[in-house]
């Protein structure tokens, strides 16, 4: 797998841990990334600056960074004074975006100075907020608010798109299309992958694409938003948003939390993403493997504006990674 | 002169073109740089964040810098929201000190991802601010408000001092140890040169050291702080400051500005720094090196919020530098 081309689409946490780990089996990973963000630091670059959203673009430049100070000083947010609230990288990508007069531009020169190898691909360059439309017109708009949002209708029946329409960037055109593995992370259905996989072209690349498709399965379900929902509904779900039934391998976490973790899930609204009958995997497009994937417990997290000591049901990045490559090298012998 | 070892003594933005200019013709520049500056963003982010003062090192920086997009950023100021006021460069020191730990770590840090050829070096690492004490008691703090100040009594009466005391760092002792020339850099006398010269140590650091002092001599006096003084009055208040005689050359202009320029500095209460008699000059420690030094009319000028398009009297780098290297060769076959 160490040669093979990787496109990991996806953005936030999900996508942040998987291609941290990543970057040590593989040296040529483009992540295409979400860029319809519109809260906290980013929220405020946007909002005050006219920028195009740095965070998950942040995020992913420091999953790839082979530069330990350089990450650090990406990550640091200001806690106090007029900065507070401020994440380092974001005001570094919003001031070369104005000093180069583009973003792409600055993603560029930001992977240089954080050492990235691999690329990290705005899905669009467009400046978008996503939208969920319900058939009766019901209609949210903004990344922000619909991450939220307790939805009063089926999600199922709500159309995604980016408002204005957004163009996939060709870059993301080319790298998919060069790809021998695309991977789609974990991470919120409606707010992460959605707004990617809305972008428009971005049906067309993938069903041109010869790449093994991969899909890591989500470990919990998010209250209001995907309650109840399997590994199967999940994978319709992402398809639903392509509009192609185009994955070939679905990994999902076949190992029980703690009872006390659950527990504390249960008591937010989030519980183990159910997986689905031995009938329905043999049924299904897709190959449908189960591991152990929890990882140990984390103790710290980055929060939006403040580090929080909690514990989490996550994934055992190596975990993942290992199973991949498996996957990755069983498909290229068949 | 290209590999002699040179040292630059200043701050501010007499400083910043004559490296600009001097790093083509030197790779072996150490410049030794004001650290009681506290207005402007650097005020904030001092008083805000405890940080030592980022903005005269980031001008010193971006002054050596060979990587022209990283210029480019670390000079961007924000003009709207809430980071308005705010040079990106402060911004890159202040969060680097935060995650390094250390000021001059950052400034290592920095100094790579500007490519700076050369070593930019606090002149203490000391949080201090500048302090002016007359005879009977009277007494001013702060480099801001020293610099707004028009003097009710003689300044050069005052003692020039950091508080709390501040200590030389120990790269600068180096510095001024393995220099061939120590060139101290036009620039404001109380807010500029005397901040460097007042550190604890600086005195017998410059005394001990062999190499030819050169003193670029300012070219407009500034109301209300050296009104009337000579080129001789300011390489004797530069030597008070240090505590000896140590300049060997003093560089000035004898080139007078276009009527209405000086006019304009005139209705502003600067004028040209008076030339002393050739008398004077002869019966002087130092040698006088007279020529003509005034540069083009700029006409676009980076102010502490935002850009000024105004016409300045200035040094043309191009032609201070060339008269230091005849200097330094005369001084060097001598």
């Amino acid at each position: 797998m160490r040669d093979a081309n990787i496109v990991v689409i996806g953005g936030g946490t999900g996508s942040f841990t998987l291609l941290d780990e990543l970057k040590d089996y593989n040296d040529h990973i483009s992540v295409i990334v979400c860029m319809s963000d519109d809260g906290g630091s980013t929220g405020v670059l946007r909002d005050e600056l006219g920028v195009l959203p740095p965070g998950d673009v942040r995020q992913c430049l420091v999953a790839l960074s082979r530069n330990p100070k350089m990450r650090d000083l990406f990550n640091y947010r200001f806690d106090v004074g007029t900065l507070k609230g401020h994440s380092f990288g974001n005001i570094f990508l919003t001031a070369l975006e104005k000093t180069t007069g583009s973003f792409a531009d600055a993603v560029v020169e930001a992977s240089n100075v954080l050492r990235v190898e691999g690329r990290v691909i705005p899905a669009t360059l467009d400046n978008v907020r996503l939208k969920m439309t319900w058939p009766d017109g019901q209609c949210v708009e903004g990344e922000k608010d619909i991450d939220s949002m307790h939805f009063s209708q089926d999600p199922r029946q709500s159309l995604i798109s980016l408002s204005p329409k957004a163009k996939l960037n060709e870059h993301a055109i080319i790298a998919i299309s060069n790809a021998d593995m695309i991977i789609f992370a974990p991470g919120d259905l409606y707010t992460s992958l959605a707004p990617v996989l809305a972008v428009d072209g971005m049906k067309y690349a993938l069903e041109d694409s010869r790449a093994l498709k991969v899909y890591v399965s989500n470990l919990v379900t998010k209250q209001g938003q995907t309650d109840g929902l399997t590994v199967d509904g999940h994978v319709k779900e992402i398809e639903r948003f392509i509009g192609a039934p185009i994955i070939d391998t679905v990994i999902y976490n076949k190992r029980i939390p703690s009872e006390e973790l659950a527990a504390r899930y249960a008591s937010e609204g989030s519980y183990i993403v159910p997986i689905d009958s031995e009938d329905i995997f043999r049924m299904a497009h897709y190959e449908a493997v189960g591991a152990d994937l929890l990882g140990g417990i984390e103790t710290k997290e980055k929060a939006d504006i403040l580090p929080v000591t909690r514990s989490y049901i996550r994934h055992d990045a190596s975990k993942v990674v290992k199973l991949i490559k498996e996957v990755y090298t069983k498909n290229s012998n068949d």
